[in-house]
C-alpha cells in the first residue's frame, strides 16, 4: 500500500487506500498537534508557496500552520495586490513561482479547473486548496478524518449533505470520497440548490429535511455560499431557516448518536442553530477545524516524499 | 519567586514580583537581541497567532520578531481581510484559530474587554496587545524596562505622563505599573482629555506644563489620539503644541536628568519638538522599541513555561 | 579577493571583484536551490526585514524565499498599510525598525535616493531592491548570472536593452554592471524613452530594431513602466509593438545564439511576442528569476558576514 500521488487536485484522482494512507498518517499528525512542541522535519529546507486568488483566512492559515510545523520554509502570497494587476496571466505567475524552485505549491484560484491547468506548467507538486464549484480535496479529507474519529468507521455510514449542494465543491468532494468509501449519500436541499443530474453521482436526493434526516449518523451542513449566486433564485434567511437550517427538531429525524458538522464559517441561524452547533455532544465543527491542520500536513508530508523519490540521487527538471 | 499567569491581559492581574520576573528576563533577551545571531529555542515547535483586529505596524512586528526570534511558528491574520467579513463573530473565529492549537495568541481589538473575553473561550495563552481604551501591557513592560535601565531603578520616581490620557489604553497600564511600583504619577494636559475621576486613581492632575513637570525624573508624553475622538473638543494642533508639546523650554522644568518617552509613532511638532526628539542625551525613544522586542520575548517564554508545567506529561485538554 | 561592503545600493559602488564574488557565490546556492532540501544556516538566528514602500510581489518574493532558505528570520512590512498614514516620516519609520535590531533591511522605494539615505540612518545592511529611477542592483547581478551561466562569460559581449530606457532603474543597473565588465552595450527605443545624456554613459543609442539588434550576443527587452509615465508621451500599444516589440523577424537580426531576456512581468503582445517568450531555445526569462533567489542569497550571505566580523567579540552600536 504505496502513496504515489504526485499531486492533489481532486477526491477524483484518490483511490480507497490512498484515502487511507492520508488518514492514517493525519491520526498521528492530530496527536502531534496536542502537544505543547509541536514539530516533525518531514519539510525541512522545503519550500512552500501558497497562492491565494480568491480570500480563505481559515484555509489558508491551516496550510501555513501545517507547512510551518513540518518545518517547511512558508510563503504567501497575496495574489490580488500582485503582478496580477499588471496584466500578468495566470500561466506567467505560475512559471515565475516554480522558477523560484518551490517544492509545494498550494493554490486557490476562483474557476474550476484552474489549478489542474496550473498543475500541467510546474515542476513542483501542487495542491488544490479550492478551485470555484469544482474540488477541495483537503476539506472532504478533513470531513471523512473527523467522522472516522468520531464513529469508528468510515464505511457504511448514512450521511446527510443539507443546502447549497449546487454551488458547493466541498459537497462535490465529499460526495466524491464518501462514496469511494461506500457509504450512502443523501442530499439534502430545495430543488434550485441541488445540481441538475445529482441522482447520476450515486446519491439520493431529497427536498425535506425531516425525511432525509432519517437513519443519518453524519449531518453536514453547508455554507449558504450567496457570493456564488448570480443571478439566480436567493432564498430569504428567514425562510431558508425555516425549512433547511438544521435545529434540534429537525436533528431529532436522524440517529441518536447522529454527528453534525459545518465546514465554516458558519452563518448562526441561516443554515444552523447556534446553540447546536455549540454542543459538544453533537457538534464536531472544532474538530473539523483542528483535523484539517493534520490532513494537511498528512498530505503535504506524503507528496514530499513523492518529489524526493522522483529527484533521488539528482536535480530537478 | 514564580511567574504563573496563564496569560497576559494587563498590568492589573501582575503582582509586583511578576513584573520583577518578567524584567528581568526581558533584560536578558535585550542583549540576545544585540548580538548577530539572535537565537533561542524557548518557543520551539509552538505556534503564535497574531491576530490584530486593529492596524499596528509596530506593535505586530515587534511581537512577530519577539516570536521568531524564540523559535516559534509564527503566523499573522490579517483580520479585516478574514472571514469577519463573512459574518463570523469574534467567537467564532477565536474557537475556529484555537481549534488549530496554537499555543500563543496575541490579540488586539478595537473594543475594551475584547480580549479578556476571549481568553475565556480558548485553551492557548492570551496576549492583549491592545484593547480599546483599557489595556496595553506590554507597551507598560518596555516603559518600565526602559525606565529601569535609564534611571537604575523602578520605584520611588516622579513621572509625568502628558497629553491625551483619555484615550489612551497606554496611559492607563503606565499607571497602574507605576503605582504598583511606589513611583509618584502626574497626569498633565488639558482637562478634556483627563479621565473624570483620574484621582482616584492615587495620582496627581494638572493642566499646566511647567507646574506638573517640576521634580519628573520621566516625562512621558503620549499620541494624540485623534482617530478615537469622536464629536468631542479637538484642540487645534497649533495651540495643543504651544501648551503641551514637549520642547526643551518646557523639559527645563523637570529634573536635569530627566528621560524623554513617546510610544510611538510620533506627530513631530504637535506632541513632541522633532530636534528633541532625536536628542540621544534625553530621549530614550528608540530604547523603548529595542525593549518592546525584549520584553515579549520575556512575556511569551514565561507564559509558555506555565503552558508547559501544565499540559506536563499530557495533552491539552 | 575579498568582499567588504557595507551595504548594496547599487551597482554604481561595486567593483568587479565584487561582482565576481558575488556571482561566483550565486551559482553555488543555484546548485543548493535545485535540491529538494535547500537549506543553509548562513543568516541562522539573523533578522531580515522587507519594508516594501512600493508593491513587487516578485521581487519580494525572492527576497523572501532567499532569506528563509539561509535560515534568518523574516519579516514582511506592508508599508502602506503602517505607520506612515498615521504621519510618519520615512526616517522614523527606519529608526523604529532599527531600534528592532534587524541584520538586514531590504528596501523598495518609489523615490531615487531614498534607500541611501535610510542606510546613512542605520546600524544594520541594506539592500536596495528598487528605489525609484535609481538603481535596481540584485535585478542586474541576477541578469549577469544568467548571462554568464548562459554564455559561458560576462564580458566582451555585446548586449541590446530595448524599449522604455528612460523610466527604467532596471536599465540603469545593468548599463553600469555590464559596463564595468568590459561589455559593449546598445540602447534601443524611441528618442523619447531614452533618457537624455545617455551617450554619456559610454553605451550607443539606436532608434531601430533592426540596426540596433545587429551582431547582438544578448537581446534584453524592458516592462513599458506606463505607472511612471506622468504626463508625457505615451505610445499605442500597438505601434510599440510593431516598432519596438520583440519578434521572430526582429531578433533575427541578432546573433543566431543570441538570447532573450525580461525583468518581467511581461506584457505579452507589447514589448515581446508571447511564443518567442516561451521558446526555451531562445528566451532566458524563467531562468532570470530562478538567479534571482540565488544571487539575493549570495548578497545577503555576503553583506552578513561583514556585519559579524565588524562585530566580532562584541555587541553592536
Amino acid at each position: 500500500m504505496t502513496f504515489r500521488a504526485r499531486h492533489l487536485l481532486g477526491i477524483e484522482d484518490l483511490s480507497p487506500d490512498d484515502i487511507r494512507i492520508i488518514l492514517d498518517l493525519a491520526d498521528q499528525y492530530a496527536d502531534l498537534n496536542r502537544r505543547p512542541r509541536k514539530h516533525s522535519d518531514a519539510l525541512a529546507g522545503m519550500t512552500q508557496i501558497n497562492m491565494f486568488f480568491e480570500n480563505s483566512t481559515r484555509t489558508q492559515s491551516s496550510f501555513e500552520l501545517a507547512g510551518k510545523r513540518l518545518g517547511a520554509d512558508v510563503m504567501n502570497m497575496a495574489m490580488q495586490a500582485s503582478s496580477i494587476k499588471k496584466g500578468e496571466t495566470l500561466i506567467d505567475t505560475a512559471l515565475t513561482l516554480n522558477a523560484m524552485r518551490p517544492d509545494l505549491l498550494v493554490v486557490r484560484h476562483p474557476h474550476s479547473g484552474a489549478v489542474n491547468l496550473l498543475a500541467e506548467k510546474v515542476t513542483c507538486a501542487v495542491l488544490n486548496a479550492g478551485d470555484g464549484r469544482h474540488e477541495h480535496p483537503t476539506q472532504a479529507l478533513l470531513d471523512a478524518l473527523t467522522i472516522r474519529r468520531a464513529k469508528g468507521r468510515l464505511h457504511r455510514l448514512t450521511v446527510a449533505i443539507c443546502g447549497d449542494i449546487a454551488h458547493s465543491r466541498v459537497a462535490r468532494s465529499n460526495i466524491l470520497l464518501l462514496g469511494k468509501m461506500e457509504n450512502r449519500v443523501r442530499l439534502i436541499g430545495p430543488p434550485t440548490l441541488i445540481p441538475t443530474g445529482a441522482a447520476d453521482l450515486g446519491v439520493e436526493v431529497c427536498d425535506d429535511m425531516a425525511e432525509g434526516l432519517k437513519g443519518a449518523d453524519v449531518v453536514m451542513m453547508l455554507r449558504l455560499q450567496k457570493e456564488r449566486m448570480d443571478g439566480g433564485f436567493i432564498p430569504s434567511e428567514r425562510e431558508y431557516y425555516h425549512r433547511y437550517g438544521l435545529d434540534a427538531a429537525k436533528l431529532a429525524h436522524a440517529r441518536d448518536d447522529a454527528i453534525v458538522m459545518h465546514p465554516g464559517p458558519m452563518n448562526r441561524g441561516v443554515e444552523i442553530d447556534g446553540t447546536l452547533a455549540d454542543d459538544i455532544n453533537r457538534s464536531v465543527i472544532q474538530e473539523q477545524v483542528e483535523m484539517g491542520v493534520a490532513v494537511r500536513m498528512a498530505a503535504m508530508d506524503l507528496l514530499a516524499r513523492t518529489l524526493r523519490a522522483e529527484r533521488e540521487g539528482g536535480t530537478y527538471a
